[in-house]
């Protein structure tokens, strides 16, 4: 079993190669408090280096899966003094650090799954953005609702972008409003939608079972290729990417995988749910 | 109410902070001329520092948007004399001062709303990429023409690209093909389709009434986020969100909002439409 | 006709402007061997310079567009020996030269169409990523199915994001899954889908006619803007696009185009297929 650190915010539950991590603050609708942030960046850290656990499954107590920022601590900020020497607003250094974090979740090596239901509003649909891949519950509720407020959703519009490109980001940003499950799939932000409670934990299982097919240090290293192809020159990527290939081809995973093929046997590392 | 340029080849018309921008060339469809664009660069640049405008509505008299550029033109440019002393040609000029256009139509910081009928064509279907949330009857004729006029949708092509991603920019530039509201849907061109000039108004109404609950600093600021994510380091983009955030968290709009949510009442400056 | 150069693991059939390429190893399911993708780099190269071949259509023999990698020369890489004296693996060095083959298949001047049937899998389903055009049978089966076989898509894997997005590329990328023709058309992966056999060739028919009715050069020029606007600063694109275009519009397709269309008439380059 993985070295998980204590969280109290956050229900751990490893089973096998998975992971399901749930934000347990159903009374704040899993609103996003400092306490969920620090510990959702704890456990992945934790598990960095771990290739036990290849498949991370977050979800939110009590049917709803985030329902945001924390308004009560925006009202507890702009009462706070600002700093008049020079020095960095706080409430900016507080900000950029939920970035840091939104960088740290979309880049876990691990393969990250969203089940998305209730709502997913603000910094709860960034959490959205970073997953690899995004169930929900056709009534799921979204909005990109930070503009009503007077702010700007600061750290997760890049995310937002990367995720339903800047035509859909631009609708979502600049009009705050409210969307469902079926209007997610169109947009880009979710990859299959569920009619109820059964069909999303059918569709979790099958999504589980095909990653589960997957070698979990090659999808290591394919998540990273994908990432660094959005931000670094082709031929680096490129060239990076052959000497990976190498490797992994090389390495047990690849010599298993190839082998399993040509004798049409299962590799020893998939892993099935009944 | 705002200070505006004299037009003639565009109708203004303010109503609140809504500025409702007609192409009023209906006896050209609506094409390009230099009038058109001047005029409209114009516009952008008289309220580029009004908050008071918070939404421009862009659409074309006689119930067309814009049969795009104005091809008796081109005719003219070919038979005038290429240059022979190594300068510019006066053709490359002119069209690349269309190009410095789209970026600021693309980019002003009000929030820039699309209602398109009839056709958008080459230059039109240009305008329609820059728009922050495009609203299209189903019955509109869509083309990316230029092609088959033996010419490049020069300046408009990046702007293709970005509004429906490369995959879909291949098509569309490379078989001109025409297509209409719903394929322009499913290519992501457009949010929006109505099946008749009601069900346009009435889609408009409701957009009009979701951006009417945003702030419009928050907004200009998260529009402006949203751009240079596409083109900036992402740690940059983060930073300045951050210090953005700060600024409008402290500022009226931040204080106004959050203590709305709070006391569960509207903010002072939500208008709305009846 | 074209200069082509003889190949025996592709057939190549000149028809007026275009040139059809078809995968002819029906017996290992049209899997790209080194020979493969030779063939097809050298038909490239042959026609850079051509503008009298317009369209490339790539297809498969036999009712399979291409069942990926050949997965028993992935059996004889990792028994081969690893250098030892630092230099770098054959094994990187072999998969990198098929990335540079992507770059110049993505990239080619030509118009490229593809016709999707049967299976596209691993590299298969890259080839699909470079193409302009992608029309597939309802039924084809598609996968992204490297990291079952515990290697990454290496060299494919950008072309996936570019082509889907990142955030449809982490699906299919992290899960392997098969997925069919109308999931393709969902995705992004493709452009069209046809039923059946029938509907495949009629829905070609249309895509030669509209592409048919396009100038040869404007095309070539275009499709080198459109890609150069995914990684060079907009306003150097914008600068190239308005030079490109003046040399167009002053050129011999330019003032063909623009006199046809002032007298309704159809351009002298323009190609039918009853």
């Amino acid at each position: 079993m993985a070295n998980l650190p204590e969280c109290s915010a956050l229900l751990l539950d490893q089973q096998g190669s998975r992971l399901y991590v749930t934000i347990n603050r159903p009374e704040a609708r899993n609103a996003l408090s400092n306490e969920v942030v620090d510990e959702l960046s704890a456990v992945i850290d934790a598990i960095a280096d771990d290739r036990g656990i290849r498949t991370v499954i977050l979800r939110g107590a009590g049917g709803t899966f985030c329902a945001g920022g924390d308004i009560k601590s925006f009202q507890e900020s702009f009462q706070s003094t600002a700093p008049t020497d020079g020095s960095r607003d706080p409430i900016a250094i507080n900000n950029n650090r939920f970035g840091e974090f939104m960088i740290k979740l979309n880049s876990m090596p691990q393969t990250l799954v969203g089940v998305i239901e209730g709502a997913a509003f603000g910094g709860g649909l960034g959490l959205v953005c970073a997953t690899d891949i995004a169930i929900c519950a056709a009534g799921t509720k979204f909005a990109l609702s930070e503009t009503g407020l007077g702010i700007p959703p600061a750290q997760i519009a890049p995310f937002v972008v990367q995720r339903v490109g800047i035509t859909n980001a631009r609708l979502l940003a600049l009009s705050g409003a409210r969307f469902n499950g079926p209007r997610a799939l169109e947009l880009g932000l979710v990859h299959f939608i569920a009619d109820d409670a059964d069909g999303l934990e059918a569709t979790l299982k099958r999504v589980l079972n095909d990653i589960g097919k997957c070698a979990p240090g090659a999808n290591a290293e394919t998540k990273r290729i994908l990432l660094d192809s959005q931000r670094k020159p082709l031929d680096e990527v490129l060239a990076d990417a052959a000497d990976t290939f190498a490797r992994q081809l090389r390495g047990p995973e690849g010599q298993a995988g190839v082998m399993a093929f040509l004798q049409k046997q299962p590799a020893a590392w998939v892993e099935t749910i009944e």
